[in-house]
């Protein structure tokens, strides 16, 4: 349903740009059209249709449009057309997507485009640049109404008037004194109803909720999703008021920092897209899979230490898999779940505990159901399939059930005490990979295994198969 | 530092509310703090606390703070004061907040409740418990301006203004004809600055985007994110206009789909929280471990195929557990890809069969690059630590460098085709998850590595360790 809707409006504007509708008709009708509508036929048209459509619509219309394109792609529409108008276009953006823009543009263009933006929008990317991309700053516009807090209402909806024409934002008017120190927030439809004759102080919230630009983006994100706000402040240093991060840039830092999460989680260094070259790709890989070659070679050894028990009894090798397995997927579970709740919450020393003690107890109550149904089901197939007796049989599959729990206790504390354990050190815990996670689960698995059969099975039953 | 401030206007609201000031000095003071302080102080207050509270603060306030209370808390609240009371501030939340916290009240008050709060809200209910959860109609809220499409611009302003006191969202205004049927949008800004005696019809954007009540959350999210906007309008099936989804919910939505695609990439049915329940959590975790503990029983009754190679030739199964993780890890990373791709476009048959194309092509120079480093470090370890001569020593290695190349490109190939494949059966792809992929690479590796010894070593070369 949803794609039938948007391929209507992409072939309605389709033909609106290849109509022979004059200028001024073709520009009415463009302006019908959501600028992201419109961003997306921009790939579809040929480089003399876009030219037609710079021609035509207004500046603020296409800066408005350019935002709704990916930088790289704005890059070069952008190249297709004079420079004046170019740095026009940027000059009308939100000052952060112009910064990702100009990155994307070529090295001799990029000075000359700078050049050639208003002086505000220059002053305002300076600002912007000055933060570096973990902080908060970074990702502000400063596009929003600001007015001075000795206003009657009259004064205030007067002063919004003026800034609306060249500023998206009006939801939430910011409060200023004299030396720009931030002083609080009205909400616009409370300016709407109040009366115009009374003071504005009855409707500014002095007490509005900021961020200060240098904090992280990682510390902050949970405080800008709580207040569910369309807009909030963000201030310097000296509480003066620079920007705002609307919700719109929310939604990207949510998505942005739980799409690293999860790339992360299974073991790329950054998330990747379709249209990635193979080398970006393999190096985004690489360094992980290095490492875990590494761990994997002393999994590998270990194992080595118990090549003879093997020998002696090979059946058993047959299962080290199943254990191994079952204690990376269990160690994942309490990673997943631990690296969720220490993103959402700060944890005291005794909820840590807790939750150690509680992923243990899972790991050991799901350990026994699975190793029951090991025992069980193991122990037939070995009697049935391996043609040993019922004795030896269930022998094995006893070690391996006993295994099995002893491994899921552990890999369930190891799944929690490795990412607590990283935050404490402050390195993000989603760099405690699954990969990583599964493969330190491998050592214990491998050690409870082998050593458990080691002792009961060659060392107290003089097993040999 | 962003702790500083939070725990400041915690201890400022504290002070406030345990001051002796009048009502009327205590609710000026209050209301100059953001409702999420408020409600972040609740849990502080003693119960004669909040209910002096509940009695300060006018309904309009109280609704706006039980917005930012979780659903079970406020429940709990909504318990502590006047039956009346509390319809009157849950008529004033957001309804999809209202349905949250009344499936959290009494079996025995939850009716008292509705047919206490104001028809409108009851209706606006109503409407929104139509869709289920899974449906965008689920999430959105009524609360918007919506006035009538042949209007002035000065009519317009009046219109919003007596809605503006009942409505949160007033950044967009909603245009329907006689019949309810959406018509396109204003924005308010747009609104503002228009000459007051032009005709209504230039400002209202015809071809706004919009979603209907019953897509998918999945199938939409992407739109609603790309069109950046505060409010999308939500219609029905007969495209008349039954609410809005703010970037609020969005941020929400965002938040949930990639929360619930971490968990089942990790194993898990669904999020868990800090304060879960053993039995719960362990509910949750136990399906997929049952699942893979069947399939970690096939991977084992294939090992124990080649248990007469192991046999003659133990040293190889050393090397077993590192061949199976570096398979599952790159299946696993093949995987992440795969997903967020799926997630974020919809691909043509062509683009499939080029993601698969290259995720083999990564597999394989990754898989050479550390197929070369293993046959040179481990034939190395086997002649140095193990007592064989070099020549046993590199065979093997040899044969370990080649089955990871082989399990690497199969793995790569399979951790992004098995995700397509659940996309085109209309199974959520992030089922496939981590340790689903695991198993069955481990299976391809076992027989690619095993295989490979038992022909070349045992087979070809007549070795035996």
């Amino acid at each position: 349903m949803e794609n039938n809707v948007q391929e209507d409006y992409k072939s309605e504007i389709l033909d609106i740009v290849r109509s022979n509708a004059s200028p001024g008709i073709m520009r009415d009708k463009l302006e019908d059209y959501h600028e992201n509508d419109l961003a997306e036929v921009f790939p579809e048209l040929t480089i003399t249709e876009r030219r037609k459509v710079y021609r035509i619509l207004d500046i603020g219309m296409l800066s408005d449009i350019f935002e709704h394109i990916d930088e790289k792609q704005a890059a070069a529409y952008l190249d297709e057309m004079d420079i004046k108008k170019a740095a026009a276009i940027l000059s009308g953006m939100e000052t952060d997507a112009v910064v990702d823009v100009l990155r994307m543009t070529s090295k001799e263009k990029r000075p000359v485009l700078i050049d050639l933006m208003d002086a505000e929008a220059r002053k305002d990317m300076a600002v912007i640049a000055s933060f570096d991309d973990e902080e908060i700053g970074s990702r502000m516009t400063t596009n929003c109404i600001v007015i001075r807090e000795n206003l009657t209402v009259k004064q205030a909806m007067s002063g919004l008037i003026d800034q609306a024409a060249k500023n998206d934002n009006i939801s939430t008017i910011f409060v200023v004194t004299e030396d720009g120190t931030f002083y609080g927030a009205i909400d616009l439809k409370d300016l709407i109803i109040a009366r115009q004759e009374s003071p504005l102080e009855d409707q500014i919230v002095t007490s509005y909720p900021y961020v200060y630009g240098q904090e992280q983006i990682d510390d902050c994100i949970e405080k800008l999703k709580d207040y569910s706000e369309n807009s909030i402040p963000v201030l310097d240093n000296d509480n003066k008021l620079l920007g705002v991060i609307t919700s719109q840039s929310i939604v990207e830092l949510v998505d942005d920092e739980m799409g690293e999460d999860y790339a992360k989680f299974a073991g790329l260094t950054a998330e990747e897209d379709l249209k990635e070259p193979l080398k970006e790709s393999i190096k985004k890989r690489l360094p992980w899979l290095l490492i875990l070659l590494g761990l994997g070679m002393v999994v590998s050894s270990v194992v080595g230490v118990f090549e003879q028990v093997v020998s002696q009894l090979t059946i058993i090798m047959c299962f080290q898999s199943l254990i191994l397995d079952m204690a990376g997927n269990v160690g994942t579970q309490s990673l997943a779940v631990t690296i969720r709740v220490l993103m959402d919450e700060s944890l005291t020393g005794k909820q840590k505990l807790e939750l150690v003690w509680k992923e243990m107890r899972i790991g050991f109550s799901n350990g026994v159901i699975l190793g029951v149904l090991s025992f069980l089901i193991i122990g037939l197939y070995i009697a049935l399939f391996k043609g040993k007796t019922f004795g030896f049989a269930y022998a094995v599959s006893g070690c391996i059930g006993l295994s099995l729990v002893l491994a899921m206790v552990i890999s369930g504390a190891v799944g929690t005490c490795i990412p607590l354990f990283f935050k404490k050190i402050h390195v993000d815990p989603a760099v405690a990979s699954g990969p990583l996670i599964t493969t330190i689960n491998d050592l214990v698995a491998v050690i409870s295994y082998y050593g458990l059969c080691g002792l009961l099975l060659v060392g107290v039953l003089h097993l040999a198969g």
